[in-house]
């Protein structure tokens, strides 16, 4: 993750001066007296650690910093004359309904926006060719939403062209668009922002980063992640079940994991009861003393049974190079659960070593379900601060947390690299402490 | 289910005459003061319904009865004397250690039994040429193992030599058998009874039936079907939104039930989110205009997404017929959740019909699991009931609830038929009311 | 329990000869090729106790039988020319959404009815005094309503002058009305019954019992019952946790249970962590040798910690005379689990016995949440049950399940006394041996 | 919360040099070659906002940070021949157990320590008059306790003579304690260690701070308040219920936050369906126009139905001044949640407004409970930071995470303000905007 940050690239450029007296004058009077809080100057330190401010200060440089988000006093936008737009892109992720809800609910009541359109099934929604309709969103629209899992307006794949989704929005009106999706998405969310800056048409992009494997870059977490990771908790618990309730038994689940695997890690450190965990970042042997295999065995052996976790995007360098790629432009994986079975099998029955092997790929699952309390409450901040920031004229970014700070971050510098999790450092030396493994099979 | 019952076959013979006054005395004079209903006069109609009784009492027939279960005045075991052997066997299933635990609760504290041994990994535990040692099983032991899922006892698939086992049993003095399992290990279970009988050897061999699939008769329902129905709920809910949420999204799910599809069928009357369910009971066309394929495309086209429940056991007639068997004796089944998904995408495919398609198969995901309330109060009553016969001297016989009263079955009636849904009747009618599917798909 | 039922009294008078044939034709053609299942004829015994039985049979009296559920080949009502109206009465309960939407979905899918009003808060909604207009209902109306608690038409407690309630049925041309709610309501419902019948308008009145304490007799049980013994479970694991955390712990847990207390029982059991359990049913001596405060400290001296469940209506003697009624007509309580707090304390600390005790009174907590599976089935099944029997012309009934199957039982009977726990009978013995506690305290 | 913080108080003095190669060399050459990390000169800033950040810096001060937790290269401790001792103090609270359970796995498990003690029922436990025996913790004792509620070591509240705990640590060898409480019980555990110093005696000390209502400073969070906060939703979920099921329904509840109105925001934040929030933070008035009745009324008109939370310490100058403090020390508080319940009824009677009120009082049942999956996580890692610590040397400070980093905070610095929720900033104004509610009522 070795981004080029400076003072001038970690902060995106608004769309202009602002004059319009917030509507929520009264309550930040009441609650927030002048407080420094919400004003741009207020900011906060891209890096926290001592040794790289120091480095920074030593060389002179200005420190990088993000934005603070939260409620401005003077708005760019006229929020009773203003038409929002909102939109989910790609896989589902608990808390999609709750970033709607909330969207809708702070412009609705808080700002008095009298306009809000939800887009159906992603980028397509802005592509009149589909003829996806959007609908009026309301605060009756989106009472109950955030109680199911999924997203209410409909999701797809891939991007759309942008001149046609421009064209598109300044025909329906739209000031304001909410982008809730992938790096994916957000590229295409900063490609309409730029197209609207060159056609000069007012246009605030503000992203929420959705990917339920954690993968974006500076955010302490995404929303949908720890949901899912609860989830899979409950299968790593089955599969445990399986393993002890069985002679040699081994319990084998596959868990989401493209590039990251972050639900792997926290479903071994918080269920307590895994062996292995196999992810993507950290190539592992397979064959030979000190490989999975002959350890898995040695587990074996030793205690009557053993539990592993493989994230789907783990040892892909065994599978046979995939032709594929999905409508969102990811490479389709080869299907690392039923390798990892079938090598597990082949290897014990080689060595003559009984087992009872139980593999569970629970697949949508974790994805398909209501947020938890906490993502709860992530995606509401998240979405208030989106609706501030729009609403104060800023665009080309997406809002996220960062350091228990929520913060604008130019989209730009959050497509930049993707988050993995890095094997020098504590979440995985966490999980190295959790599950006993090697840090390394070679 | 066609099975020849009369007044005799449906009451197994006990070991013999009953002459030690219960520990339980107390407790039932105080509760129950010479209530008739603990009494082998106690019996219930296995057949209720008036047209089937008006029939019997019109032929002169005895009507058939069930034993009712509970504590008896007089045992033919003296508690303090008597050691209890417990053991599981088969597929695990939520219960197992409600049931284990619940049983030497009922023995050690109630009855006053000092030696209770939990026999490991099913019959394996009871052949000395696998060197399982029995554990001792003491309240402590079993205190909180009610909280996991699976069995603290290990389980295995299949039998092993009746007289191998027998021996053991009697090397190990122990006098009363408690055998939780399926319909085979229930076979097994009888032949060690008759076995013993012939060897003079008095054995009480009580069974509690297992199968989580609720396909064994003459019981209201099977311990763990309603845990892992609930479970399977939350996967057709998983379903259900990744189907609403994309465009002609389609949820596919795969549930346990190899010749039953009750499973499937309540996952489909409690979630009201199901569309189309198919199990074994019920063939189906697959294509033609009244097949499920174009079924499941029109709804769609109708209504822009759609979920199917199958069964695992359900239209094997399309797959390839297997050749192998698992341990337990059970053909092994080809993947008709594979199947069906590639199957409907052809065809969408064909028809020029997008499709999202998002298969689920939870496998594992639904026994792994701590039993529910209820379950764990019917596992309870279940030990309770196993433990108060085996003190009776009864033998040969599971315990169940048929028609809301605890009975005795005897195990050769128990096993004569599998319980399936009857596509006449009243459950497939209250599927059929909650899909709106056809009937038949023909 | 001493009803005198006859072959008479166990049979509701239908609303007349029935004419018009089903729209269900198709699907029992295809799913019960003329069973005799769905057919008045097919009764079920109330008692199915061979002792009772016989007796019944020596009498030569004929035995009484509740009329089975289901549909009918030809029904009373053309429903496409039929308004049915729905409402939910007294306190909510789970289950009683699943009961509104499978009403709305079988009468609109499954028989074509056209217009189903729902009556807003209960009995206050056919007065048109208050001035609640009905909602119409429809499938999009209820399509989500059973994935939240309570009731989505609201209730209202007590009765409102039957007359008033007719008249405004008349006025909306209701011809089939259903009324959700417990001995109170049934009985109003009833009334309503009764007075169109001598109006000779054609009525059909069905009820749906409900009632979270499951003390209404002739039913297997009530619906929500479950779920909310359920929600009691963990709320004893709760108490059970502050007791075994602190030195002689205590966790004192009140449960509903006006006159009935199967909460507190169905928690005791299916917990395993229950040491004494109190209900109204059974008196209980406090003080002395024998009495409740004395086991409890003993126990806490020899274990260490205790947890006890006390019903609602438990102990109500020692309390001061209530001099109060609910709206509903029930006698307010004294709080039970404040006295015993108190009592507690006050020992203890009489008999120099340190104690940390825990008082949790869940209240509204076991009843404000969504059915579980089982819950959401059964409400199915009933309700699907009582749109058959409406439109049959089935009145004055309450559907149920009896004995495993679906049946119509007369409201008369069905109110006329109340089910409680049998302190002589295996419910209350599974208690004694789950919690150990002696059959009385005297 | 204006703490004096300088380079110098924010880091504690070790107890000494380090010169014992750490057996976690290999993980650490395995995982994490050298890297700066694990170092005593790795250090995160305190503050990180910029303006506090360059204020320091015009200033001329240093920084301050705080050390950053980890596994250190050399250790002070020979962990072979080293004894741990862990103690739970004050009420319960999810995650206890997980402690508990991670430090014993990693003490030994990757460090080898071959002894640790479990010291009972708090401090009391070092306190050899109260005659506790210490338990000798094991991997296998620990083996699940983290899947249940509350303390397997048992608490007790309030704190014990210093010297007679320090006289007993000597005199079974500890070096090591592990302190698991609130800021009370780190006091305790500070002067333990401030008198071993005098004693020179070198024992480190090191706590896992544990508060439920997150009212301790320098902490992202504590642990056990989010699955309080997602238990403390259900709640709401259920008074929702109530109130929306009833004509002029309000639903109260009264949740943990003594000081601090956490748990009360949470919960409002996530479920979506709070009217109004009070917290001891932000005094309101009663009466009035502008006052909590007249704003709670005028929302029943208008919508029909609300729902109140209301921390246990808001508004105690409207309560009768307490007596009484409990063995922690703690203030007994008036009950607001009584109260309140009582001025509403009173309120809407006087004003002729119909009201249905449901007042929830979930007490205990928020804490005795099982810790979610991100509390387990961080439990763990504060764990595993805990036992690093100490076996660097580390003493008088507790391990935590602050700003995404986990570090440790000397315990002077920690317990030396209350965590409050800051009523002008971003907590309290998502409260506000999630509940719509004016920013005081006065």
């Amino acid at each position: 993750m070795d981004i080029e940050l400076n003072a001038e690239n970690t902060i995106a450029k608004p769309l202009g001066p602002r004059t319009i007296p917030t509507p929520l004058e009264e309550h930040i009077l009441g609650a927030t007296p002048d407080h420094h809080y919400y004003s741009d100057e207020n900011r906060v330190l891209v890096r926290h650690l001592l040794p790289e401010v120091k480095a920074s200060l030593e060389k002179g440089e200005e420190l990088a910093c993000f934005e603070v988000a939260g409620p401005r006093k003077k708005l760019f936008f006229d929020p009773s004359r203003t038409t929002c737009g909102i939109l989910t892109c790609g896989g589902i992720c608990p808390g999609l309904n709750d970033v709607i809800r909330s969207l809708v609910i702070t412009a609705h009541f808080r700002y008095g926006v009298r306009r809000i359109l939800g887009f159906r099934y992603g980028f397509e929604g802005l592509n009149p060719s589909f003829g996806h309709k959007p609908v009026e969103l309301t605060p009756e629209w989106v009472e109950n939403i955030h109680r199911f899992g999924g997203t209410a307006l409909g999701t797809s794949r891939g991007p759309q062209e942008t001149s046609v989704m421009l064209d598109y929005l300044q025909e329906m009106d739209v000031q304001v668009l909410f982008v809730i999706g992938g790096d994916g998405s957000q590229r295409g969310a900063l490609a309409i922002c730029e197209e609207a800056r060159k056609r000069a048409y007012p246009l605030a992009v503000v992203g929420i980063p959705k990917t339920i494997d954690n993968d974006m870059i500076f955010m302490d977490k995404s929303f949908g992640f720890e949901t899912a990771s609860a989830a899979a908790v409950e299968i790593v618990h089955a599969a445990h079940t399986e393993a002890v309730s069985a002679r040699n038994g081994v319990g084998l689940v596959k868990v989401m994991g493209r590039h990251s695997g972050f639900i792997a890690c926290a479903a071994a450190i918080a269920s307590g009861e895994v062996n292995v965990v196999l992810i993507p970042e950290v190539p592992f042997a397979l064959e030979g003393p000190n490989g999975f295999l002959e350890y898995l065995r040695q587990r074996v052996l030793r205690r009557g049974h053993a539990v592993v976790v493989v994230a789907e995007g783990a040892g892909q360098e065994y599978l046979p190079e995939s032709n594929g790629y999905d409508a969102s432009g990811n490479k389709k994986l080869g299907d690392i659960g039923i390798f990892l079975r079938d090598k597990i099998q082949n290897y014990f029955h080689e060595c003559c070593t009984d087992l009872t092997l139980k593999y569970i790929d629970p697949s949508y699952v974790l994805r398909g379900i209501p947020a938890g309390t906490q993502d709860r409450i992530y995606c509401q901040r998240l979405a208030q601060a989106a609706v501030h920031a729009a609403m104060a004229g800023k665009t080309g970014i997406v809002v996220a947390r960062w350091h228990s700070v929520y913060v604008h971050v130019p989209i730009a510098i959050a497509v930049a690299a993707r988050r993995t999790v890095d094997s020098r450092r504590d979440i995985w030396f966490a999980v190295l402490e959790a599950t006993g493994q090697p840090a390394r099979f070679y």
